[in-house]
């Protein structure tokens, strides 16, 4: 912890040890998406500016540089920080920069006893919830992961993860002797849809609601679904007298920052912030839970200002209600008379007919299209984005609960990992 | 203050209130250059990165809109935030939306018989030392500021400002009978040099030590100015019995920012952290002194992060010792021949024959040639630019000293000013 920070922290009563602890990541989510968030959710106009869960939790910010020769971290080197407190290369899920494996907080957790949930928008086996649980020299062997979800025990009889809710339906297959069947025979209870969240009634829970990844929150009739899955794990976890370790990723933020798609990124944050407000409510209810939120990482290099204005501009962001991978699709080789209807069904402000017209010129393209579609929205809003890929950016730390002191200041992803390993215990 | 902040700061004990304040301003200073600083120091390789004074400080974030419908501010307007409580339009100094003065913290440390300060690598006339000091409908109306300096009295046998050390000759002349004269004649030391700083014995004291603002540190013989000027400031106020207030800015950061000019920006923020560090080291020793150091607001759209590519290389950076401004004039109208010989003399990595090509090929046109040079070294090290003016992204918060608890969390800039008001007391 930085010098600062330490300085106030032994300025406090000494810290009284948490029951349970949450961790929440929002992939992707560098300041600016907590920045854009407070004021799309205002309408930009100053008198009606407040604070978000982001705001009230606030403590202080996350270094994410990974143990390669860059400063620039992906999903996996930051979540095998964030899980294990060591820093590891690109790729790397649960094992060090020798490849060796490392025990994350969630196995600390169960070996205490304790009880233990991973709760994701992507598939729970993609590097952020996967570092929790399993090792894997690639974040791409999701078969090889998703098998640790039920191998990997402590105790022959006892689940690693007895709350298990996600995407993923395809790496845990149903058919007889296969990965999910032999979890539901062994004792799991499972759902296959959000609907079913309310029949999950006793740990060990598993619930896929989607084959890979879940669709984009602003493509889906089901746009809250990671807080409807912390409603259901919240419940779950917190009706017992065993303490509880859980894990929530926001991963679909990152998603739409690799692909420079403000609106889409902001739909994700509405989710994500909404599931930490649960928490946050939870934490405040019962006194006894340490909920800890920050990002592995910055996504796609977003700004919010551009071309010399002095601007950022919430409005247009509202107004846009698909993805650009969904209006792309949709505009493909479209002439230009069918784009205007089309953009009409998805988007509430008006493109300019010489937009249309430079849309329709590249119609056949569908990479061009999304960059041209990408650039239009981008430039109504004032958004700026400098990558496709990830950025080094500082990233936002918040607590609140017991503990929660120990987050304030500046804090390396593995010094936030060595001080919740502290706190369960 | 945020709700999880004011939770945090209730556990606290109750707040000693310091005897001095000190409030630095990195004016541009967005999270994306305090990141990149703390990578450009460290040569960006994981076992040399350690933390930085902004990281040893660091107490959360602050949010910098204004008054007016966009989120985007300027300085002024930030200024006038952070000095008075206010928010106002952009453009305004010291006064609200309406027009109507605000008086300052300095105003209000000086009510109470403290000792006043403002020091900046900017004229001091600039906005933001300007809203600590006058009022002024716009931050362009630099003499009618400049005479503030002098004609603003709470008492008319007491200046306002015990302490003026900045950029600003030409609106303080020395010719009798004009501004910089009668205040001499009134009772200021005066030095216009920065070697004089050691001659400055006692209050009140007026260092002005270029016409306008001081050369980029960049391209100065003395890049360590501001510094400087702090370690004078802090000997002349801190040998007193009497209470200080100081505000201290890096006026110059943002101007590389407008630039998108990583290098000089790099080097603003190296005299910025070392004054820094210099009141860090003043608050430690003393114990009596609260230090608070904030953004108000970002420039430029940095981020760490280009093309794709997951990296941000601080040794390109280094190896550019010019401006952008100093390396365009050396390049203007010479031929591909002279462009080599020049740019070995500012930049220590090689240009590629393809390069130099380019820049031949727009030698004659002054901003043609500005932009290729910033985008080849913005490649080079893989760094992002949105704008050429500011952005609206949450900047840096940190504090230490008694009352630094009070810092904790998510403000915005009113209410880092409200809180530094009532530890003015
Ligand atoms: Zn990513
Ligand atoms: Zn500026």
């Amino acid at each position: 912890m930085a010098f600062g920070a330490a300085m106030l922290a032994t300025s406090l009563q000494a810290a009284q040890a948490p029951k349970n602890v949450i961790l929440f990541i929002g992939d992707g989510m560098g300041p600016a998406y907590t920045t854009a968030f407070r004021y799309y959710q205002a309408d930009s106009q100053v008198d009606r500016v407040s604070d978000t869960v982001f705001d009230r939790l606030m403590t202080g910010s996350a270094s994410t540089f990974p143990h390669d020769d860059t400063v620039v971290t992906d999903s996996a080197a930051a979540a095998t920080a964030l899980a294990t407190g060591t820093k590891s290369y690109n790729g790397a899920v649960g094992v060090d920069a020798e490849k060796q494996p490392l025990d994350s907080m969630l196995v600390r957790a169960k070996s205490l006893g304790w009880h233990t949930g991973v709760i994701a928008t992507s598939q729970v086996t993609h590097a952020t919830p996967a570092s929790f649980v399993a090792h894997a020299h690639s974040r791409r062997d999701y078969q090889v992961i998703a098998e640790q979800f039920y191998s990997r025990r402590l105790k022959p009889d006892q689940p690693l993860v007895d709350l298990i809710l996600g995407g993923g339906q395809s790496y845990f297959p149903m058919e007889t002797d296969q990965l999910g069947d032999r979890m539901v025979r062994w004792g799991y209870q499972y759902q296959d849809k959000l609907e079913g969240l309310d029949k999950l009634t006793r740990l060990p829970v598993l619930g896929l609601f989607a084959p890979k990844g879940f669709p984009y929150a602003i493509d889906s009739d089901q746009p809250k679904r990671l807080s409807l899955m912390v409603e259901a794990g919240l419940r779950l976890l917190g009706g017992s007298d065993t303490p509880f370790f859980l894990m929530v990723e926001g991963s679909q933020i990152d998603w739409c920052g690799h692909g420079n798609d403000i609106a889409c990124a902001m739909r994700e944050m509405e989710d994500f912030a909404e599931a930490l407000e649960l928490a946050e409510r939870f934490a405040r209810d019962r006194g006894d839970t340490l909920v800890v939120f920050t990002a592995d990482h910055s996504t796609g290099g977003l700004t919010l200002g551009a071309a010399g204005e002095y601007r950022w501009e919430a409005g247009p962001v509202k107004q846009v209600t698909a993805s650009l991978p969904v209006l792309t699709q949709a505009l493909l080789n479209q002439p230009a008379e069918a784009m205007t209807t089309i953009l009409e069904q998805h988007v509430a402000f008006n493109f300019t007919p010489e937009e249309v017209q430079r849309l329709a010129s590249v119609s056949a393209e569908e990479s061009r299209l999304y960059t041209e579609l990408m650039e239009m929205i981008s430039a109504r809003s004032f958004s700026g984005w400098t990558t496709t890929g990830h950025d080094a950016i500082d990233v936002p730390l918040g607590a609140i609960g017991p503990g929660a002191e120990k987050f304030v200041g500046h804090l390396d992803n593995t010094e936030i990992s060595n001080t919740l390993q502290q706190m369960i215990r």
